[in-house]
């Protein structure tokens, strides 16, 4: 592989965009995080309900959730509005069950008591990595909710397990590249979205090659990458929420 | 009528909240306006798109459209997502046929030659006003998006013909006010939407009595402070765009 | 303004069209109006039913509701089937909206008790002021529920506060005129929908420019247009209803 | 069989309901008329529009179709509007199948051009019957959108072929009868509507057993009756018409 | 009537397609049978589920329903997934509507007790006839999944009736004949679809003259054809259930 | 990891389930082939149509996609039909997003020409692993559709560019297994899909922990099991296409 990939924003290979995650965006959510990878932004709001799904009552259990959307000029062209087509396409229900599975591996559910956390994850200006975005700002905005729920002492225990965050990684002109934006995306050989907890391991892993095939050593290289930027996100979202490292 | 309301946010009867317009808020869209009314804050797009819709066709005329949706936790409690449920409901589509009729008054679509400019206004946070907003908003946006057309040499003409505003009125506890927040929206008598032209006159007109009925001098006491308001939103709208007044 | 128009139908600028109000015209329903405003034909049936919207459950108090639909071939050229394409349009929805809230000033709704009254408003004909039709006769088959729930003991006290009357008034070539025909509304320069009490007041004003701006002495010229016709509907209302004025 | 069952309606077994066709029922479509078998009144709208469905296309042909509904209230209890609910519903779609099915025997399509007609079958009022009553009375209306064509020279020859009227038999307690009316009809131990072609012979015979079942003998005293009807039909549709006998 | 016809696939005008029913073809559903009525081919599933639709809760019954779908690819031309088209078509709910009123005719609803028996009948391969088909192998189907009831003693007495099977029949080149696959269905002048109790009697017919009419006559022969067509498809049922006759 | 673990199948944790592949399943798809994995049943249809959607007209290309669908008695519990629900869930359309990826790395579109291959997977039983029995018996039915246009003359050269295979790997109880059925399936800590290129390669990776997390060995155990399941795979589609390997 060439180390020396010029990536088109100047980056290094295993440079991410520059993250920022800002709490308290809206005032009504219980939690709300504007989470930005560079020109990605992704506003995510989490909202505490009593009671759980149908399938979950009588279960002693707490509920995660997400939903994901775009607003339709969040892109270079403007896509149709979902309300107005009367559906969710397959790659919205795609990404946000991603999410929402993702995010669970944040929670316990038995100390969540029977309260339903749904993260709304809006994409306000796209660029790339919405995805990855929103589970790393989301599970900002899901542990603000805990806190809520903790604060107005409506549970008592702690149902926070650790922190949940997600980067892209990819093949692009054969180089292995982290944090994807919108060009290199669409450019990119293959594609990996990769899940990582705070305590270590893999929460979720999904590759697709775009153009050919990938080898088990590139999936590695990925990896590598992948791991490395995950101890910055995880750095981010502690100092966003003034954990003590 | 009681000239000694007390305003819960502490504002006299015929104070307007402090009106924001952020231009080129998001990168994207041709015209891209974040407006603010206070707490109400609604992201407006406007974006332009060759061609008109079918009944359009061959009529020499351009189109202005306008989509309205809100972000599930723009209010107190989490709203239904409306691609969820598979529809948009009753009062969003009213809003959103109000904002494109007024946003017509703005523009002459014979100079705007076969284009189509569609303005999104999401909500991204709501306490009361967030049509008002949307049109106040949506206007500069599309000011933009026309003027985008000309700086790309895509039209010959200005098909601006004049700037439009709009501002909420009514009467709370016996007393007419302007630009009602959202708990005097709740608990108002009458509510009513002003959408006014720059040059003079009245667009549109939409009063409500939501327990008992209003009076002709109520109704004309609220115009007057909607005609008051207009002119400082005009000002704001000109100022924003760099208008010499 | 002059005052010389020719209105195409011979009518003078303050004349309505007849007006017919047929009670009982179906036999199922519990109020069955047809109302004509010249060849405007909208049959209003409201229907009883125990029970009230889950979000008004407890709260002992009734409600009142509307829904309006426009048979396909009420109009010049045929309409697509709402039912066929799945879903109502957004003027349907917007103009359901207005006659509700119309309706309910008509009624206290702590005294209707744990009821539901839904007024269907479906077009037989259309010839322009299919709404203002549809609330002035709607209101009379809405008093005729609420008789046959006091007939039938259902309820006690009388829910019935005031009669509900609509016109529509409009500026056709620079004159006000009042009960616009489609081929005057069609090219009306305002067009205003102006729903009023028995007892005097407003209840709902809905003026739209079509083409350029109205001023406020219009307006208030359309008002006084209005409220004539007003006093000619709750007397062709009550006469239909047999009350003594 | 008990020749001497009484119909709660006072009719003899083989004696239909009164028959009423009101030609130029509404004043927009091209062929309008009001059906009313007894109690039961259908709005029958043939509407013309040029142009045929897609599959249609260059084969130098026309195309008939229908449409049906029923207005909520049309029943002893509200049923809930099609339109609202987003669908049509099963019974609907069969209806109007049949009825479409039907009507084209009426007509030489080829002869009819690259014509639509559609007749819209909108139930009024509802006492058993509504689909035969639509066949009849919506043939009278295909008849009435055909004159139009020729009167406007739309089209040369004559696309008519011939009348079709229907009505529906059933046993009733062990005995067959003709035209059942709603509580008959709920009542029945079999129910068949049968469509009959002015020239003779059957176009769509539908019996269901809806207890039990039902012998050939019974078929075909249910088929007798249906036939003796069906000249009575034939003798309104063309009397309706002006057509000598 | 001509008694000579070749039928393209050299059968007589009395002889039905090879009939198979095979039980147990898939492991899950409480009745599973793959029916074939020579190329087509329709694998019918009952399910049994514990209680009842909302409109017979606590009458002390049981109900049975079908549900019927087709494989895009089972005919000669893929037709649209309805999964995607986000609706079943009329012809689906009027086939899944006859399915389930045929075999209610099977079942004492009363014995059957509060459960719910639904029976899918997915066309795997199309070759005509496919609702007689489901109609007869759905009845055996539905007999297993009572079987299985009593076996688990979840009910105690027997809801079975009597079987209930299905032909279509029709008017072929002038000639009656029985069984029609899609070449002579598409082609044939009149089609009918019967349904017949095993203790004799009629439980459904309808028949249609795709051009022209039938007469009383015809109508006779297309029964005789099924009828004698009846025996034969009883017979295999009770084969196929191991039932001594 | 504990090597000795007692798959509930008796089957070693490497050993796949065994695999089935019929072609000419159904007689009208140009590609027909039922695919077994043990107990889980696919029908993939693949269908040739001329044409390709609207957004590669004119771009000498062709396309290939996949449509999903479970029959609602597949499962051990009656799911609801899809079609009846009208819309597709979230699984169904992430699962035929994956399997038209999947299968578009089979084929070189540009000379496939301007046609479009649907291949249909329909889900006849099921247990565990539908999705990667969907891909590897769908791309025997796609290369029969490929072959269908060479035999038929409608294209000149050969897009086939390589088999495609899948098979599902997991964590059970600490233990890497392959292709895990539906008991395995839904008691897994991790979960994976994998699809492999014949030439070798991955073209996706579909990794999902469903308890804790997993760590890179264990996803490389999971990979190299995917790999000697694969190369078996490829083994049993050559045989059934008669492909000298």
């Amino acid at each position: 592989m060439a180390s020396d990939l010029k990536r088109s924003s100047g980056r290094r290979p295993d440079q991410p965009r520059e993250i920022r995650l800002t709490r308290d965006y809206t005032r009504h959510a219980e939690g709300s995080v504007l989470v930005e990878f560079g020109d990605t932004k992704v506003l995510c709001n989490a909202s505490v309900e009593a009671g759980v799904p149908r399938w979950l009552r009588g279960k002693s259990q707490g509920w995660v959730t997400a939903e994901y959307g775009m607003l339709p000029r969040a892109t270079h062209t403007r896509g149709g509005r979902e309300a107005a087509r009367g559906k969710q396409g397959g790659r919205t229900l795609e990404i946000q069950r991603l999410i929402g599975r993702s995010l669970r591996a944040s929670v316990n559910l038995k100390k969540l008591g029977e309260f339903t956390i749904t993260v709304d994850c809006d994409v306000i200006q796209a660029d790339g990595g919405t995805r990855t975005a929103s589970i790393t700002g989301g599970c900002v905005a899901l542990i603000d909710a805990i806190r809520y729920l903790q604060r107005e002492k409506k549970i008592k225990g702690d149902p926070f397990e650790q922190l949940v965050s997600s980067v892209s990684v990819g093949i692009v002109k054969g180089v292995p590249v982290v944090d994807l934006d919108y060009p290199e995306d669409s450019g990119a050989d293959t594609d990996m979205n990769v899940v990582m907890a705070q305590k270590g391991g893999l929460i979720e892993v999904q590759g697709t090659a775009e153009a050919g095939t990938f080898s088990r050593a590139e999936l590695n290289a990925m990896l590598d990458l992948a791991e490395k930027a995950g101890a910055d996100l995880f750095a981010h979202q502690q100092e966003a929420l003034g954990i003590r490292r």
